[in-house]
């Protein structure tokens, strides 16, 4: 956690300052693992708004008062809409971390070939799980924006009609390690899409479907990486 | 499994073509996920050597017969020396397959101010267990060459002694997400030299001492990222 996201329905209508008492699992992390005295300062941010810092008022062993300050915009977020074909679940949780952290704001998990049906039935993919989430994915970036998490449980309907309007304008990439695949671009700032494949890749006819809607296929080389480990690399590589 | 990968030991002295049978955890992967028909063919690759194909020759519910030709080389491997403060146990597993993944072939875990005495103590540190995570590392990224772990317990002897012959002549970076860092470079080909702190990053005191040994601070910008996501970002923004 390296900083603390407020609710804006804790926030309610004060601007960039005011006061707030926490005694949730964010005071119990505070107090065990951060541990400050009155006086300290601690890293905040409001979901959806600014960062800033809060001086501690208070504290005791029930909760903590904080006086803060919101003065910071978050860090500006990736420009790129994330096509995520649906990993299993363990690996989701880890994936959508990431994206959050990275500062991915539009993530498509999508169907494919080698996605298994029962993937779709994980407790992860509830709204609040994926809320809780993506939290912590924000907690761990500093950031303030939670991303947007659409679910596609059908492949063909989800590029023939959703995707020609989301590309519009826009590059847009799958990733595949692939001797064909052109090496992976860097220091991209306009709008851009990114597909990454399951376990295993997309096949054939979905690497297909994707080139007729304008994906042009990129590769980091000739390594096949995890979904978790080419997700940072490959978002690293375009526009860090 | 994106490579069946042999021992040398089981290879003996054959040169580039032999015949192998293998009747262990390999043979259960490959009838249990591959499923292949006498006649089709398998990536190979010999530990320490060539990568090739196999046809299988015969399969039955005990054992796979193959057929192996190895004629080509491995994929480069990254031209770094990776120090890695010893991350907490899971992390270290998945981070240490990463690298073997990815090509790092010398990495260097490091004690740390941040890095909990008992971490020393994990079971994956012992060589069998680092042998396997490696080794499935290979497997996911269809390498052959094994990476060396070295392990160094004492932060100062090790900057102090040791670490002046290591980066001879080559370029060094700490990886430190501060805004007094500069930016990541790209495109390195040159041997080169990469420190990861642990969570909560590595000390003042720390940077000091690295940066006196010659490395310079460089961050992927202001978000603060997991080691497991750090470390497949900034090997793809400098060496992809």
């Amino acid at each position: 956690m390296n900083v603390i996201l407020i609710h804006p329905h804790e926030w309610g209508s004060k601007a960039s300052q005011g006061t707030l008492t926490l005694n949730d699992h964010r005071f119990v992390h505070i107090a065990s693992v951060i541990q400050p005295k009155s006086g300290d300062q601690l890293r905040v941010g409001l979901i959806g708004g600014q960062l800033g810092m809060a001086t501690v008022s208070q504290i005791d062993n029930q909760s903590i008062t904080l006086d803060v300050t919101l003065d910071t915009p978050p860090p500006p977020p990736l420009p790129v809409t994330l096509l995520l074909a649906l990993p299993r679940p363990k690996v989701l949780r880890r994936t959508l971390q990431a994206c959050a952290t990275l500062g991915v704001k539009q993530i498509y998990l999508i169907n494919s070939y080698r996605v298994e049906k029962s993937y779709w039935q994980t407790p992860f993919l509830e709204a609040d799980a994926l809320r809780e989430t993506l939290l912590s994915g924000l907690e761990q970036g500093r950031d303030t924006l939670m991303p947007d998490v659409h679910l596609r449980k059908r492949f063909k309907p989800f590029v023939e009609d959703e995707l020609p309007q989301l590309t519009e304008g826009k590059q847009a990439w799958t990733a595949h390690p692939m001797p064909e695949s052109v090496p992976c671009p860097g220091n991209i700032t306009a709008p851009s899409l990114l597909a990454i494949g399951p376990e295993g890749g997309f096949i054939t006819y979905e690497v297909d479907k994707l080139a007729e809607a304008g994906f042009q296929t990129i590769s980091l080389g000739p390594r096949i990486l995890k979904v978790e480990t080419a997700l940072p690399a490959l978002l690293s590589k375009l526009f860090l």
